[in-house]
């Protein structure tokens, strides 16, 4: 697209030689100038973080050195020190950590489900903020389909039984987020409405489109007036293996043990990174993902990709001398996974502090080939982004249009801030999701590294052009 | 996009119960009716490939029971076999082999690259056709950076030498494909250029993206006029090795070893299988991959997922009852890899029967996360294709551009058939590409299925709507 104006400007400088040049094209020529520098600077960002990017290297460590983080665990401990002296060696112009509580959830020794009749071992992991089983805990499974399936249960008709959700993710939704967000309610709050039919236990299958041998973890919470009974997640395949041997054998037994354990909230911290705005350090321009994340796997994906493009989006600012005109915050929020809290701390202190934020984006859903940004916005802001569309289109994002920003910035939002969020391909991401097999090795270097450049341009272009401001009628 | 057609047409609906609807409105009405009826047969095409597709267990079956298939291969011939059952299991209207000759190549005993003075073992692939070095071939190795400074090498001064070609790959380009196509030459040409100023042997850096220890064959040629010097490849991390090692001892040598011997030419076939047009039968509309791969790896990428998803456009469309207006035929291509031959020899058969062939897509860029379509045809055509492109963005497809169609569709461009190209995401492409690594477990089944049911859907249109007749002036 780019090319086409530069060519047709090129075209447009050999005429104005022989030609009285007319008004309408001398406005013409500046507008194409204007996207000329930003299609030529857009294109240097995308040639340091594809060729001399340190996305893949930093996202290395992180998984390596540092590993899988849940909040309150000394691997979240170890991550923040390692965010801050990183953020420190790139000499931003300040490095802070900012301060929260957050909640200590510790799965203790390998969880275990096991088929009473055969003794044969599936594969699972219990569900974050689960109780443990204390001890053995052995019943009678009941299968469902839908999470409304088990709420229609009778009242009492699960006593002493084990509830098995048995609910596949939508494979006819392109767009695997929807599918997700179409039964991750199963994973919140299926124990809890197991446990009102009178459950002892809740068995559910991974939130993956992909048969395979790896259970996927993920925040669940207890209603308050009903006991808290232990909940797992099966792998697709060892649910798969269930359903069939309860059609063989309906009165088949499972027996669950688990050490998970809860504690008191510990401190831990965002950790913030800013380069000062020189025309309006007081307006804020933030981008982020979360540091924390499950307790199995690296985190790699999830979010790793997204603090490191985060904050690759600041090192090539710096690097490439763009001197931005209001203050730029790389934020790695903690604790997005079981709890959201660093967020709402961000957005609490900010308010409190009266900062102005005139943009939000996230990178929270994976290291992959860059395909677009949606906004959280109200329209005049996503008319505006979307006019941007032809500098990105050389670099395969082809859409920017209305839709989530993000989990971390989403409270920004009550202030009005639009907020946007960088979408990859989200075909592979739920065969990693919050299992082992997010790690380091699933991710591909340039993929991440588009990513980052993609961040990097649309924050060099909500800079460099601000945001409109609505007039409230 | 279709969704928000439908949206329209049913706002403008409850409209018509209250005014008198103008002829315009009723020309709006049909083609917006015409263009749902579209969109919701692509959404069953996409719903059977996505739910119930074949695509990802025949890769398995081509990858896992064959494996790889060089021409004139054993493994060559078994594919033959598999592919020609599998049409059959398919009951297409007509499976028929198309006998052709192939080369026959044979890597022999795996080779090896040693530094004489460490005894360090260099990953290392014959390349295919070289020549092997009967016996252990030893030599002074001298660095080259492009191919173009290998020619300008003096006269004699690569006497008895082994030439190093280590060029990289230009990762600045965001379709990976025109990084390959950048320095395939020196993979082509480079023992030859070698061999003319003296030289005793050739090796590559592999042509990959990544820094890995996955050496990457692929053909070359030799010129008639001087000696065949063996060719080899040396994966990234070794080649980078190498070089660090010359730039410590500018005299280092290199010990090469390789089995290769090329024999007379064999039979081999193409397969195709084909549906029966019910309104023009004589007319064809054509889609394929090829059925050969090199001989290391399980040719997943290269080209398994293209045949595989030219098989699921037939089955597909049976399966949905979708009686095609042209026969349809779904050609799997031999000795696309060193030769073309199967593409030329169909393209000539084709042309003997004096068949009319109004289309040809062809999929051979890996099986990854559908981008668009690239066509290779007068602009009518293009322009024709392109406005069907908003049936396919709700599927993340975001362009129908000129490009190139594939190499064994080209033999039928002379012929005026509009050829088209299947455009997946190139990312991780030159991660596998002719490596050890190119294997089943690398592929994801939801990217190969979206790649079949796009491709289902591009034919289903073509079928529908035919391609424009172009009267010459």
């Amino acid at each position: 697209m780019m090319i086409d104006q530069i060519d047709i400007f090129a075209r447009y400088s050999l005429r104005m030689r022989y030609f009285i040049v007319p008004v309408l094209l001398l406005i013409f020529a500046s507008a194409t100038l204007k996207s000329q520098e930003d299609s030529l600077t857009i294109r240097s960002i995308y040639d340091e973080a594809l060729v001399d990017g340190h996305a893949y290297e930093n996202l290395r460590q992180l998984c390596k050195d540092v590993g899988n983080r849940l909040s309150g665990s000394e691997g979240a401990e170890k991550a923040v020190r390692w965010s801050k002296a990183k953020m420190e060696s790139y000499q931003f112009d300040k490095v802070w950590l900012e301060p929260l509580m957050v909640p200590k959830w510790v799965r203790g020794e390998k969880e275990t489900c096991t088929v009473t009749d055969t003794g044969e071992d599936l594969d699972v992991l219990a569900l974050g903020f689960s109780v443990g089983t204390k001890g053995k805990l052995r019943g009678k499974v009941v299968e469902f389909r839908t999470l409304q399936a088990l709420k229609d249960a009778p009242e009492g008709s699960l006593d002493g039984k084990i509830a098995f959700l048995n609910q596949g993710m939508n494979a006819k939704l392109i767009d695997t987020f929807r599918a997700y967000g179409g039964c991750s309610g199963g994973r919140v709050r299926g124990a809890s409405e197991a446990a009102k039919k009178g459950a002892d236990g809740f068995v559910m299958r991974s939130l993956g489109l992909r048969a395979d041998s790896f259970p996927h973890t993920g925040v669940m919470f207890y209603d308050k007036e009903v006991d808290s009974i232990p909940a797992f997640a099966l792998s697709t395949n060892s649910a798969f293996k269930l359903a069939n041997m309860l059609d063989e054998n309906p009165e088949l037994e499972l027996e669950l043990e688990s050490h998970c354990q809860r504690y008191p909230d510990v401190k831990s911290y965002n950790v913030i990174g800013e380069i000062k705005g020189s025309e309006y350090p007081d307006k804020y321009i933030v981008i982020g993902g979360h540091l924390d994340s499950w307790d199995v796997g690296e985190g790699a994906h999830d979010d790793g990709s997204g603090v490191i493009q985060s904050l690759e989006v600041l090192r090539i600012m710096k690097k490439l001398g763009i001197q931005p005109k209001h203050s730029i915050r790389c934020v790695f929020y903690m604790n997005e996974e079981n709890g959201a809290r660093g967020g709402k701390i961000y957005a609490q202190n900010a308010r409190e502090r009266g900062e102005e934020h005139i943009a939000a984006l996230e990178s929270d859903r994976g290291g992959f080939s860059p395909r677009g940004f949606t906004v959280d916005a109200k329209s005049p802001f996503i008319d505006y982004l979307e006019e941007w569309l032809p500098l990105f289109e050389p670099y395969q994002l082809h859409f920017i249009r209305k839709g989530y920003g993000g989990v971390d910035i989403n409270p920004l939002k009550t202030d009005g801030t639009p907020l946007i969020g960088f979408v990859p391909d989200s075909q592979r991401y739920f065969d990693v999701h919050h299992t082992e097999n997010d790690v380091f090795e699933n991710v591909n270097e340039r993929e991440l590294s588009l990513g980052a450049a993609a961040m990097t341009s649309m924050i060099y272009l909500i800079d460099k052009y601000g945001m409109p401001e609505l007039i409230e009628n």
